[in-house]
């Protein structure tokens, strides 16, 4: 990476860290073996695999029995909705995998507040008989805003429990996509209380293109790749080794860093956030703010315009985003902030700035003076 | 890789070429932005995956446009087969992920010869007014036998001028998974005159769960997974940027070695079988030895159990397998030899023997003698 770029952009893709691909080196050139053969060095790999399967499992507190690996959350989320054939309840605030995958169904979506929470409450009321499928990522990838998983899962538990006693057999599933939540929050299925979870190894300092849906074991899943029987029958394919053992890697230094990266992050942010908000006191913070991800700012310059200042910020080096990377190359409002009813001009005059492992104190103070000029330039210019 | 070990099973899986893998790094950790995030370090990443799918697009006769790029063959054959709603014909020596997807839809299995050979007759005659996909390998992965590709899209090309003319607007589509072939022959969509075509960057020495769909423009996909919006709507999920970049490397490669390699192979493959047809003149070669990939050599020692000759093998560092690397696991007899006739005496014999890059004079003729040597062995004990 170039010495100068300060990257503040990394909710939309982090660098594979050193370590990780160390582990996924050897897998390339050397243990190449198909996994599915019958010798012993591909045994050998066969269970390297699977040993990287247990590393994971183990850090969200899961069996490695119940992992499915897929390539990316993006088919992970595909794959949990493709079992579900009832009605569906997820809100206007998802990424745009879970919003498409939602609308192959009969689909409710509730609205978060202005916080970007979606309360168990909103979830209770949309739930109807034949709804089948919960679905809720852990943190909003744009504002940071971390979900209150664990009481929406109270409502899921109750509704299945009435439905049991009422001897009605429809399922009825929590879904959770913790790609954006689980470099900074330690996720355990047990403790959310989910029934299907989606990671992303891409969000974790991990390989593109790898990531998992873990389902409880009642949850019966409907694969949607067929062929050789890989992963149970549920995804086929011959298997993503270097893929799935750099994920584990990326998972065990997540797990191992994470207390100390997360109070890190928090104290740049804040100290980011304060800084803007002195020198524009009328910039709105987005976000629950005290139930957000560490790196995570969302931060409007109200009648500011974003995508200029986003330009001018990548001419002195410093990669910010204005939304989620998909919208962003699309050049539309981002759907996230039109749900929280934030109004036009200030959504439009908004970056998303998201820290991790490529920020220290030296270069977020340097990004930070160069924010606060640029915007103030650029306040300057659209006054004259 | 194991300086001792003599590996014979390139069709199960290959290494990584140095080349590749050099070209695929820098995208790991330096080059590792989202390539649709809106600045110009994501934007360079962006133009470079777009440069390696023209790459790829070209060494087929392709344009990148009409590209999908997927995780592996095996998804690739699925998102081929889920545009379809009608009738579909395959034949019963396929692969198991054609096999597979297949039987989710109304299907005639036509019948190899005993070569391999799925003759374009037996296509024609499997034709019905709601037929919407034939779906026929480039080459089967065991018997290597290389089919009338050519012939099979005359029959098409004739249908679906028929239906024309009687206005019938029902589509019918071939397709092929190329993944066995595309090392040793000369892929071109408009020559091979198929309507789409699946490839594998892991049976070119690429990396693992990189693949693609290429397709006609008079094809209209129906996506499997959806979300971000990606390779046009058709697959979403952020891009697999160092897997698709080792694809294009691979496929370079291939591109400028096929010839060479080829006749190298074909030689040290021609020599291999005729010491075993000496020393074995009870041996059967099967496939169609006119129309193999140059690679390939599947070879029955009547009688012989194959299995205990693998692990033999096995421990004097020769790796061959007795099948295709799923089947194989499960220990279950070939589909395919069933298919073709060979008695289960014959057929429980067999070795799938599959040269490439590590193979080398030399080490084919030390592997030649340790093959001999260990099935004399087994013939003696067995008539003990």
């Amino acid at each position: 990476m170039n010495e100068e770029v300060i990257y503040l952009d990394h909710a939309a893709a982090t660098p594979v860290d050193a370590k990780v691909q160390a582990a996924m080196q050897p897998f390339f050139s050397d243990d190449f073996y198909n996994p599915s053969a019958p010798y012993a060095p591909a045994v050998r790999v066969r269970r390297e695999y699977e040993a990287a399967k247990q590393v994971i499992a183990r850090a969200i507190g899961a069996k490695a029995d119940d992992l499915v690996m897929t390539a990316g959350a993006t088919e992970s989320i595909n794959l949990a909705f493709s079992s579900v054939t009832g009605h569906v309840i997820t809100s206007n605030i998802e990424h745009h995998a879970v919003l498409a995958a939602a609308r192959r169904h009969e689909v409710t979506f509730v609205s978060a507040n202005e916080k970007g929470v979606v309360s168990a409450e909103s979830i209770k009321a949309a739930l109807r008989p034949d709804t089948q499928l919960v679905s809720i990522a852990l943190a909003n990838n744009e504002l940071g805003t971390i979900q209150p998983l664990r009481s929406i899962a109270e409502v899921v538990h109750h509704e299945r429990q009435r439905r049991l006693q009422a001897g009605d057999h429809t399922p009825l599933h929590l879904h959770s996509d913790a790609s954006q939540g689980v470099g900074q929050l330690d996720v355990n299925v047990a403790r959310q209380g989910v029934d299907m979870l989606t990671l992303n190894a891409s969000k974790v300092y991990g390989p593109k293109q790898v990531g998992l849906l873990w389902t409880a074991p009642s949850v019966q899943l409907v694969p949607t790749i067929v062929g050789g029987g890989q992963e149970r029958g549920l995804r086929s394919g011959t298997e993503n080794v270097p893929g799935v053992i750099g994920f584990a890697k990326a998972m065990e230094l997540a797990s191992a860093h994470r207390k100390f990266e997360s109070e890190r992050l928090s104290a740049l942010r804040n100290a980011m956030q304060e800084k803007f908000t002195t020198a524009f006191p009328e910039a709105v913070v987005s976000g629950d703010l005290k139930h957000r991800l560490a790196g995570h700012l969302h931060i409007s310059f109200p009648g500011l315009d974003a995508e200029r200042v986003l330009f001018a910020l990548e001419m002195r080096g410093v990669l910010v985003a204005t939304g989620s990377a998909c919208a962003a190359n699309k050049g539309t409002r981002s759907h996230v902030l039109t749900a929280i009813g934030l109004p036009a001009e200030v959504a439009d005059g908004s970056l998303r700035i998201t820290l991790g492992h490529l920020s220290n104190e030296e270069n977020i103070a340097k990004a930070t003076d160069i924010i606060i000029e640029e915007i103030q330039k650029e306040y300057a210019r659209s006054q004259k």
